[in-house]
């Protein structure tokens, strides 16, 4: 694991006062020369020194033969020598007293052990001296805040960097360079991008612990393809919510076909996906599809900063164009706000009866509407308290800079309160003027109503975060036992969550018919016979499970059966009794589990039990421990959540029995995985939930525990 | 209904020799004026005759006082006079011998009955002289095969047409001028678009048969509110299938909020979206959520005739782009090729170990990989016989346009096989070449993977697309009973289905205790005792239901406990008897259902029962009859599908019976709707699945006859 760099020399490391670009050239088909003539194109206003033996001055700079030339040492440099030359460069570098360096040069872990082992030695070099190293095998570093440009893509030239309050760190440098162009064109801009490449030393959480700290970024995006230290990880994201500073990330390897994507690309392994959600979710790190939707939603969010979105109100020039809308946000989870009657009133003045409504079609505005309608429309619909933001979706009009202008201005107006607009420029060439309008006034537009769909999304996600209360272990839960590595079985599984006070459904082990009689008359019928082999997995196949016994006449009729399939099916099984269980009753089947990620450590799972299990896919899973209001939201959360009201003529669930199951399974997870992060599982399948009242019960369990 | 127009006709109409501008001017703040002027640009090759009586000539050309005066009767007039001056012009036009009419003047029907009874009026005084009339409240048309602009919008302000065979039918005149805008830019041509209006005379079906017999024509695109002629549709998907032409669309109002938006916007209703869908789904109707989506999907389609697209093969400039990529397919459900072993061995000659693999990033070439590594690649993969398309997601590169042409170079080269090719062409401007040469060679590409999905998800639907068989009647089905309007009890309903052929389970009507032993005797045990009273609706509340019964005993226990408590609970209850019924086993609760659809006639309904139906949704829609292909297809397309199989130890489930239910059920909806369309509803919940040879039985039904 990287040792985080302590944060005032990250400050000082990555707002370097001088940089020496080795390599530097006239030549623009090189690396070298395309870094340095680009950072010169953008004023950036440290002093620059060019390394290149053969040359004493390059576009009028003064040019070295070595770093050790300088007149002092350079706080960074920057190279894209050749792979077998970087380690004598960085020697050098390193041995002057350069604070840090970026690595360009590729075929290092990227390659295969050899270039590890070469990798290793480079850090090794460089922390020697105390030097910090970005990359290898990265694009660089863009810092429009420090009018700073030490990439070669081809993305950098552009006529002036835009400043703006989002970061961004990309573990693809390809990426960075797309977006930073794309963005470019939206007149969106950054304050620092940084490629963070094979993060042979410096690493992805560095530059994002750099960017909460940096008073010149207020959104922080984030392109991730597996993460090195992720303790750290869940550290910054309070950090960062703590500073108020939205993280936005794109995850590759979400999917099966994107994990292996992932794995090829950097050898890397992108980790478990349901874990790594589970844990944005707990920290409000907002996961999103799409890197261009993710710098969309900064956008916005830099230029609305702390404003909540939930619902929506959605002008438009086209009927047509509302109804998809209407159609697209209600497939997207957004609401389209409903307006008060104090709206109503006031659009009733300015539109034909029934037109007045969200979406609201400018087209119906009545025959004498004032001029300004636009504006009086926007007004009036951001001035409605259930409004969070107004979603303008332009299609091709006579004047839709005209119009664009207008809605800008109604939304400007104090009535307004300064609440969010997202622009949807459905027109072409159209829209040019209208667009480049937008720009200027910094407004956050998308092109595609899919778009604003992504940034909406997000953007709710973020505002409906509900900040976990602290985890309370249960005052009457018993201390959790240190076991031993191996298999438990149900009996020794349910012991376990027994002492950790989750209720579990009485049972005995019985050997013969007398002591399955004599049992019986403790537990009370209806109840469950069930063989206890360690031979035997699946008791059903070989006819080891018997329900419904209600009486003991048929509890012996049932265990003789049970005794004669076995011997025939599974002749060779040692056979340690039967378990006679009292049949209980439920509503519900919910499955819950706990398992230690190897990445975040423990985590609860729950979901739809029965058959809805391998259906429905309705599973949450809860970072341990877990407070109760969370896993309260969690099973309300899920898609099986209308059957915890009444039902079919049945009261409400316990929900307060699964939460507590929930909140204990927590403790025993965070309890049982320890300091040390010890490996284990447990899964109970099912947990029988009853009426308000009455309870849960777990009826079955299993449980593995790993080396300590 | 409106009549069909003979087709020949509608051809000459569309196809106009000579077209009159009531109102031209040269006033570009005018709608004739603006009109006028676009007209003349685009060098329409038939006879011009601007109309305006102030004037001897407009823009060089011979002006008329009236159309009365013009040399020869216009083939076609468009008008966008003030309403109260609309119907006089018609009726001069009309009398003239005019063919038809565009009338882009609104407040017709879509503002109230006033308009509609003078939008009337209008449509009578022309049909009196046998002429035709586009809108009102439409934008008009735009032929580019005719080198014909009949329309304001300011989107039509092109330097040259762009003629493609894709013809565009849009119930939103606002989108028509939106998408035309959009797609302009990014090279996409068009056949005919046409702006529909309020279809006071011809209809949004009219022009989709124009399109289906335009030879100029080869994909047709629409977008839908509402759809007037339900039948016609039905028959012009079949001729548009027979044809080779396919269909896409756009259906606002899908949901609630978006129907809802729809129908302040038409006034008319957008129908039930299910039903839609259940037809478009038969008849390979493709929906699609996104208007500039269909677009890039026909553009796709007109370039790559009759391919069929499933599995792609994914070319990018970047690991993380390749990553992103594959979790995007992976979601929208299209599959990344699995190469070949020749393929892999093909690419393991020029790309890095490992490297060589689906999705493929031009990044992993090996350091002497060949120059044309773009136009190699792309010619290895597309020879893959498992890939049906490549799809080349470009991010920012040093030589995007380079590589762009490689690419589409590799993909024409004789061993790729002609197959279609998709750009996604992320970056902004620094692929601006590389856009200018896809339109220049005519090939797809979009700006977003988002948009590239959507693409891909209607190719792939369009490309497994199955045509149904003839539905075949049971030979052994009784003839449908004529009925009597009204509601059927359960047992009139089982009633129903048993003379259809369909299992129901047995049962008694008895009405004392008697009784109920001595049906007991003949029906066997396990049973089910259910009161019947016209008066109960829920019957369970009231203790109604009684199920489990095992012997005579219980059963008259059971039988007095019910009398009881409804004599309690319900004592004004009408209690006609008990149904006394065998209590069914089964593995797996369907709901099957049957239903009339004012648009679109009788359908079948199946899905997941019991406490599934409400929280999966997971329910298909079939017009009926069915035959038993398609029903198999619904029943294992289902999200309980893996039910189906053998699971949990038990074996597979009668699919058969299932499916002769639905066929069944199917005749019998069709038969009771009959030529006449009669409302009616069936429901069967559930119908228990047994195992493989076991059946299935329906064993509790409700039913309600229209009016005939």
């Amino acid at each position: 694991m990287t040792t985080p760099a302590s944060s005032p020399s990250l400050k000082a490391l990555l707002n370097p006062r001088s940089v020496a670009v080795i390599g530097a050239s006239e030549d623009q088909t090189k690396f070298g020369g395309r870094l340095y003539k680009t950072l010169l194109q953008h004023h950036y206003d440290g002093a620059v020194y060019p390394i290149n033996p053969g040359r004493d001055q390059l576009f009028g700079l003064k040019t070295y033969p070595s770093v050790a030339d300088t007149p002092q040492a350079p706080d960074m440099v920057v190279m894209a020598l050749p792979r077998d030359k970087v380690k004598d460069e960085i020697a050098a570098c390193a041995a002057r007293g350069a604070k840090a360096g970026i690595i360009i040069t590729s075929k290092f872990s990227d390659a295969g052990p050899e270039g590890l082992a070469l990798e290793r030695e480079v850090v090794a070099t460089a922390a020697a001296h105390g030097m910090r190293l970005i990359g290898p095998n990265c694009l660089g570093l863009i810092s429009p805040a420090n009018k700073l440009v030490l990439c070669s893509s081809p993305a950098v030239n552009v006529p002036r960097l835009i400043e703006a309050p989002i970061g961004f760190i990309s573990q693809s440098g390809a990426l960075m360079g797309t977006l930073f162009d794309r963005s470019y064109g939206m007149g969106i801009g950054f304050s620092h991008c940084v490629s963070v490449g094979n993060q042979a030393d410096l690493e992805l959480n560095d530059f994002v612990e750099f960017l909460i700290e940096d008073e010149r970024t207020q959104v922080i995006c984030s392109y991730v393809e597996g993460i090195k230290t992720p303790q750290r990880f869940v550290e910054l994201a309070r950090r960062a919510r703590a500073a108020g500073k939205p993280w936005l990330m794109v995850k590759a390897g979400a999917t099966d076909d994107g994990r292996r994507a992932a794995y090829s690309h950097t050898a890397s392994l992108a980790g478990d996906f349901a874990a790594l959600k589970a844990i944005c979710e707990r920290e409000n790190v907002v996961l999103m599809d799409d890197p261009l939707d993710m710098l969309s939603l900064a956008r916005a969010m830099v230029r609305y900063p702390r404003r909540r979105v939930r619902d929506v109100a959605v002008f438009t020039t086209s009927g047509g164009g509302g109804a998809i809308t209407a159609d697209q946000l209600s497939r997207a989870g957004i609401g389209l706000s409903t307006f008060s009657e104090a709206t109503m009133a006031g659009l009733a003045e300015h539109y034909s009866e029934g037109q007045g409504a969200n979406p609201i079609d400018v087209g119906g505005r009545k025959p004498d509407a004032t001029g300004d309608i636009g504006a009086v429309t926007a007004e009036l619909a951001l001035a409605d308290p259930g409004v969070d933001l107004g979603l303008m979706v332009l299609t091709t009009a006579p004047d839709v800079p005209g119009l664009t202008r207008q809605m800008a201005e109604g939304a400007d107006r104090p009535a307004a309160g300064g609440k969010p607009t997202l622009y949807v420029m459905l027109p072409g060439r159209v829209a040019t003027p209208a667009r480049e309008f937008l720009v200027e006034r910094g407004l956050p537009y998308v092109d595609t109503l899919a778009e604003a769909m992504a940034v909406l999304r997000g953007w709710k996600a973020w505002s409906t975060y509900q900040e976990p209360d602290a985890p309370a272990r249960p005052a009457d839960m018993a201390a959790t036992p240190v076991l031993a590595a191996g298999t438990l079985g149900e009996a020794a599984s349910k012991a376990l969550l027994e002492q950790a006070g989750i209720p579990v459904n009485a049972e005995r082990l019985v050997r013969s018919a007398d002591d399955a009689a004599q049992a019986a008359a403790e537990l009370g019928f209806p109840l469950v016979l069930k063989v206890v082999s360690p031979d035997i997995v699946h008791k059903s196949d070989v006819g080891g499970v018997a329900l419904n016994i209600n009486d003991t006449d048929e509890l012996r009729q049932r265990l003789a059966l049970m005794q004669a399939s076995i011997a025939r099916a599974a002749p060779q099984a040692r056979v340690d009794g039967f378990s006679l269980q009292r049949q209980e009753g439920g509503e519900l089947e919910l499955i819950v589990g706990a398992r230690h990620d190897p990445q975040f450590g423990p985590q609860v799972v729950v979901g739809a039990g029965g058959v809805l299990v391998e259906l429905l896919k309705d599973v949450a899973v809860l970072p341990a421990p877990v407070d109760a209001a969370s896993a309260r939201r969690a099973v309300e959360g899920l898609k099986i959540a209308p059957l915890l009201g009444a039902y079919r003529g049945r009261g409400a669930l316990d929900v307060d029995a699964a939460v507590d199951v929930i909140v204990r399974l927590g403790w025993l997870a965070h309890e049982l995985a320890g300091s040390a992060g010890r490996d284990f599982e447990i899964e109970v399948n099912p947990l029988k939930l009853r009426q308000q009242g009455q309870g849960a019960v777990a009826v079955d369990a299993r449980a593995r525990i790993g080396q300590a």
